[in-house]
């Protein structure tokens, strides 16, 4: 009902048999306007009825427990209050290319998986690929609608990378600075000591345990209830909100030695932004990004009980609208006509960070020769950048190959998490490679 | 950043000083494309800083207490979960025409009200008046976005009134069916025998107090706990969401013998929509109004802890985009260049009810000559009808005038709202006035 130019009508969709010979892919992929349906095992009774039975009302409480994942993870807003991230007055083109084939992959231990196959075992909701700016490839999961948005996770924390690397270009912020410089309520705390700089590579030491299996882990008790996401147990004493969090958190040793990934750090960089800029960080993107680029649909970021909103993983966008926010920086920058952002600041989410300090990380092995900057996951393959969030959520960003390919996934916390993991590189490293022989 | 087609930069917004000579107004509204600024005593510092002030802070529980008010009536999504309701793909053209010049004018007692006292007196957050289908004024408060939702309160019945007509006109609705014929789980309730019609025009009977002054009623102690407005009280022992308290409410006479205005009809009715078309209340609204109007931006309604939409009052929509839903039904449903509504839906809203049952209800006194029908207000002047919110919202439809003017306010339940209360008609009436001699 709320297609856009391009995009295409939900009956136009064409269902995707599985398991698929790649050799199929054209064939179902024609019509060129035609939209994929991802096969899924998705729970579709959840919230349905009405009303639902009890057993099928998702909360903030059960949200992330299954088989309630998919739901939450696709109707956010929901469940939690938002901001909105405004669309601009226009919508930027998405034209249509020719559309892929891709041909069937092996892993390491020589398993071999066709496309059909791939998108439908690391859980995919939605998968667009652009390459040369052009829609080469889009599907979605049966129960997804593409105009609506769907949680980004940590990918929210690429979005805050390039809001304060915009801020950094025009002399607003200094990267060498400590956070506290910005924030001075922040001067008896970790960010007391640490830069701004060390906040973005995520080479600060925070007294602060970040373990999404780990239900006693600071990520689960405290910041999913600062951040709005869970309510309060009973008995609960911890933050109340962001701020109260963040003001709580000590450095746990010397900042700049190696890469930790920890969530309050875009939470600080968003608090500096919208101290910066006397803006919240929703109008801020807003106006510089999500407006300029011409997307399609409002995005949105959940906020926390004291409005702060959750720049570390709130934010809920289109695949398309991500697809062109991808597409600019893979173009330094210019797109929809206009510098959006300046060369320098779109290079900096492709140049990475210190590899050696990346690699101290235990969580991180199975990344080998990543590195980490600015809110930006950098593999080893020059012209290669990656926004990454639980449950699968990506922004693949390939300059040699001219691809974009954003894929949101609803694969639970479990053996099948780890083994999307371990498939999606996979499934991009066979589509990049398309263009790159 | 959000503005559209001939949505005008905040930055050409000319501010109006107060008191302000009725002919001043052609001046200060020139050029023809400014948007007025409408003085106002909002409390500016609600949610502001990066954190706000613990006692700046707007959370459920508080967000109907002064100063606060306005701050939560103009950012509902950032306190509560919201499902959208989604504009559609092509934004409707709003000309603009002759800037109007209202003269002063009086009330009963003879004091007199020159338009911009009128406007900063009953706490206007926007006021847009179409005539002809042109803006001939658009105003709004300094701290109110003209692009973001402001809340419509009870006016959000008419829409899903309109809604229903839809239905009823399709023959996918028995108006002179009991509600129970389609949600056999009220069968042993008041609704067991009201009928749709009854539930429409507010004539069951229903054991169930509405008095948002008073806190012990069921509006405030149950409905808004139910509805997820407020969180729920320690110990509470009430209804949790809205099903639960619609299927506890039971009749408390004779349905059809009187005007009893309480909100769990709305409700019922929103459940009925969600059943007959198999659709959230919001995407029906979405499908068949709000893409086809060709709104600025999407809407919203807040939704309970179930998920259940509170069609009864949690929408939220921009001035502009409740113009031309005004309009729409002004023009007999004709609009954007097509048939939205048939005549006949169109005009049943300008209908009303029988004025004898509605004079009997009490708490309208002031309301002489007025009747209801299908959630909406309808007064003795032929060809008018209203949506009502609380707090000052308002959609007011003269075909004789041919005006449409919506008008969101912040007036706080006390003294200032039975003011509001008593001005807001004055205001229209100078206005129709404009466009009847």
């Amino acid at each position: 009902m709320r297609s856009e130019g391009v995009c295409i009508p939900v009956l136009a969709r064409k269902r995707l048999s599985v398991p698929l010979a790649a050799a199929a892919m054209i064939a179902l992929c024609a019509p060129a306007l035609a939209q994929t349906i991802i096969p899924s095992d998705n729970d579709k009774s959840m919230m349905r009825g009405f009303p639902p039975a009890p057993d099928k009302i998702v909360t903030r409480m059960n949200q992330l427990e299954q088989p309630r994942l998919h739901w939450s993870l696709t109707h956010m807003r929901m469940l939690l209050p938002t901001a909105s991230i405004g669309r601009g007055s226009t919508v930027s083109a998405l034209p249509r290319g020719p559309q892929i084939e891709v041909p069937s992959f092996v892993d390491s231990a020589g398993a071999k998986y066709d496309f059909g196959a791939w998108m439908q075992r690391t859980h995919t909701d939605a998968l667009l690929v652009l390459h040369d700016g052009e829609i080469v490839f889009e599907g979605y999961a049966d129960d997804v609608d593409p105009s609506s948005p769907h949680t980004m996770q940590s990918a929210t924390k690429s979005v805050t990378g390039v809001a304060a690397a915009i801020l950094i270009d025009e002399g607003k912020i200094d990267p060498n600075a400590p956070v506290a410089r910005y924030i001075p309520e922040l001067v008896h705390t970790a960010w007391g000591t640490a830069t701004i700089q060390q906040a973005l590579d995520m080479t600060t030491s925070l007294e602060y345990s970040e373990n999404p299996k780990d239900p006693n882990s600071d990520l689960m008790k405290h910041y999913s209830v600062a951040s709005g996401t869970f309510p309060p147990p009973p008995g609960y004493g911890g933050p109340r909100n962001l701020y109260e969090l963040l003001a709580g958190i000590q450095a746990s040793g010397k900042h700049g030695e190696g890469f930790t990934y920890k969530t309050p750090n875009p939470e600080v960089i968003a608090w500096v932004i919208a101290r910066v800029t006397g803006k919240r960080p929703s109008e801020f993107v807003s106006e510089r990004l999500w407006a300029k680029l011409g997307t399609e649909q409002d995005a949105y970021v959940s906020v926390d009980p004291a409005g702060a909103e959750m720049m570390g993983g709130g934010m809920s966008a289109t695949a398309r609208d991500l697809a062109r926010f991808g597409e600019m920086l893979r173009l330094g920058g210019r797109y929809n006509g206009q510098q959006i952002v300046s060369a320098a600041v779109a290079d900096e989410m492709f140049k990475g960070g210190d590899r050696r300090k990346f690699a101290k990380d235990p969580l991180r092995h199975d990344m080998v020769g990543y590195s980490y900057h600015d809110f930006w996951w950098v593999p080893p393959t020059p012209g290669v950048t990656e926004a990454l969030g639980a449950f699968g959520q990506h922004i693949h960003i390939n300059r040699g190959a001219r691809t974009v390919i954003v894929k949101f996934s609803s694969a639970a916390i479990g053996p099948g998490y780890d083994e999307a993991k371990r498939l999606d590189p996979l499934g991009f490293a066979a589509i990049d490679a398309l263009y790159t022989h």
